[in-house]
């Protein structure tokens, strides 16, 4: 196993500034998502104190994406008018400097997908949220996963996305038991959370859209990619400790992302 | 401000005989509703005690407008299929005298849903619910609100909504703190209900929904739509004693739908 | 009303087994269902221990069904894309020997899913689930339910679905207060459950994405529909028994589904 020994300290008081200023600001974020997870996606950015909106539509896309403060555009279903209005918005928010994520869900050997993933890597995106082997395949060096699932290890895809952030700008975010974030030159890793987030439908997908609601509100992408992740790991730790099983866990995440504030973030939070 | 003295007074008895003629008749109510929200929806419709469908497809749409008791046309996400659907049901509902909903969500800047919105405000809608930019935009006299949130407050959107109502000959419903609820005539003000809606998606859309069950089985729409409003509200304030957040809230809110009857609503709704 | 008396025996051990396999294997389930009830279904499918993929887009599902573990078919909303994806898919499955499960929600007076449930009929489905209504359409024998609901009794189904089962070759299932489980000529009832399932939407759907999820783990696909018929009324008493309402049922029951295993089954499901 390579190293992923991170080279880059983001201090508490970041982290909690960052959740400062999502409460304060209340992001518009626009999510083009996949129509499994549209529902969990707005709940969990309404809990976690930002305005969400599914705008997905050719002719209307692109006008919110220059007034919204956030956009997400994620792969899981893309018919269509939403792949249309992918790149519309696409193309909006870049031109309106509106930060957006891309999540190329379960790229791989699914055909439709994979090619809009491709050109949306070369669209600028502000940042790139996946699992293993999902960051492996838009570095170019993997097969993809099973399904939604990733087969590899966020280790073994540590230098791959080191190398898919130098290429396309991005901060690249690898999901699993720990979270790697890089932006090719400064890596951090965020430990804790749930594995209860994996028996959740959109428990991936949704944290996409609490990347593009800090980014929104953060002038450093790694910073503000970062705070999402331990915000949303917080989170699922309080709501495991009142959980039975996946169904009460969902129903106290969302009541926990409204509940987690600045201080508990500062002092709970373990990077490294 | 404005001044929006209620005109109109709403017995708790026909409030009451509201609730006890859902129970009784358990309608059949269509659904051609946003991607996001139409879980929650259906499942608001079915804890009431309604019997929601979503046949929002062209070639399906009409037939079973002739044979639902009521439908909501909501324009959260107007794919091209669903925006051919809703004007099929539209058109069907309006010759067998079904009852019908509008909600035109995030009406204004998005130019697809407006252009929609404006047709079918013309097309003899029973009701129209939406929150205090929505309604002003439909009046032709606001520029919209900031994604699906109002940055309208209700009291300024009242005249508005009066003029709306007598335009359009349908009821006019504006959510807010107090909901009002008025035919251009008569005005009523429905107070309670919990902020805690607001931080569930689809909390306004569903509204929309219970509108069109409640208009299925009482002949007056002003009386029935202010009993959807009052019956919502109620449920609204016994799942907030209950919860911890959003999360709990949503569910909490199902159970309580269910359990409020006739006599809780005859005894705690709040008009004025 | 007409005898359905049982007239064979699935052995307690083998109901344990089904639900063993299903736990050691995770099966990659692929949903082509409605959009009302996709989330619900994966979050059923992620509890009870398989791997839920929506993976409906033609060009994509195709390619899915080949390495999925069973595919379901579900036609809730059969939207133009997904109608070819459904195609695509049931092609594809049954070229790799994939087992398919198909669900012919509101089949009778809505005419787009009709013909294509008629469609797909032909096709060697390897189990039909349906309520009475639809399944004694898919029989040629009745006039459809109301909306998403039964009109008919699952006892005056059973003749019509043994003679669906062995037009078809498929496994067919009623949902009911008792459940119907029949190839042709074993028939199978499965007593329990909980009334509150029809209180949730997508309860039974997301019961035919179980029954995917059972076909892909035992060779005998009436055992198989049994079992998953068993084992997700065992999980719908346990959630009742802690439960409020629809809301805090839906909830439990997705904790249970993750807590009913293979010895709880073989003790407490009642077949005859």
């Amino acid at each position: 196993m390579e190293s992923i020994a991170p080279s880059f300290v983001v201090s508490p008081g970041e982290l909690a500034d960052c959740v400062s200023a999502l409460r304060a600001s209340t992001p518009l974020i626009q999510c083009i998502s996949n129509s499994v997870v549209t529902n969990f996606t707005a709940n969990v950015l309404l809990a976690a104190g930002a305005s969400p909106a599914m705008a997905d539509l050719p002719g209307e896309a692109g006008d919110f994406a220059a007034i919204a403060s956030g956009t997400l555009i994620n792969l899981g279903t893309p018919y269509a008018e939403q792949r249309a209005g992918a790149l519309e918005a696409v193309t909006a928010a870049n031109a309106a400097g509106t930060p957006w994520v891309l999540d190329p869900v379960a790229v791989g050997s699914l055909r439709v997908r994979t090619e809009l993933a491709f050109e949306l890597r070369g669209l600028n995106p502000t940042a790139i949220r996946g699992n293993a082997s999902e960051i492996m395949v838009l570095a170019e060096s993997g097969n993809g996963g099973r399904g939604v699932e990733s087969t590899d290890s966020v280790e073994s895809a540590a230098s791959h996305a080191r190398s898919l952030a130098l290429l396309t700008g991005a901060v690249v975010a690898v999901s699993g038991p720990r979270d790697l974030v890089t932006d090719g030159t400064r890596t951090v890793l965020v430990h804790g959370g749930s594995s209860l987030l994996t028996r959740v439908t959109g428990g991936g997908c949704a944290l996409g859209a609490i990347c593009a609601a800090f980014l929104a509100v953060h002038d450093d992408p790694l910073v503000a990619t970062v705070a999402a992740h331990a915000f949303y790991s917080a989170a699922a730790e309080r709501a495991e400790l009142l959980s039975n099983g996946p169904g009460t866990f969902a129903v106290n995440f969302l009541d926990a992302l409204a509940l987690v504030g600045p201080q508990e973030l500062k002092e709970k939070a373990v990077l490294s």
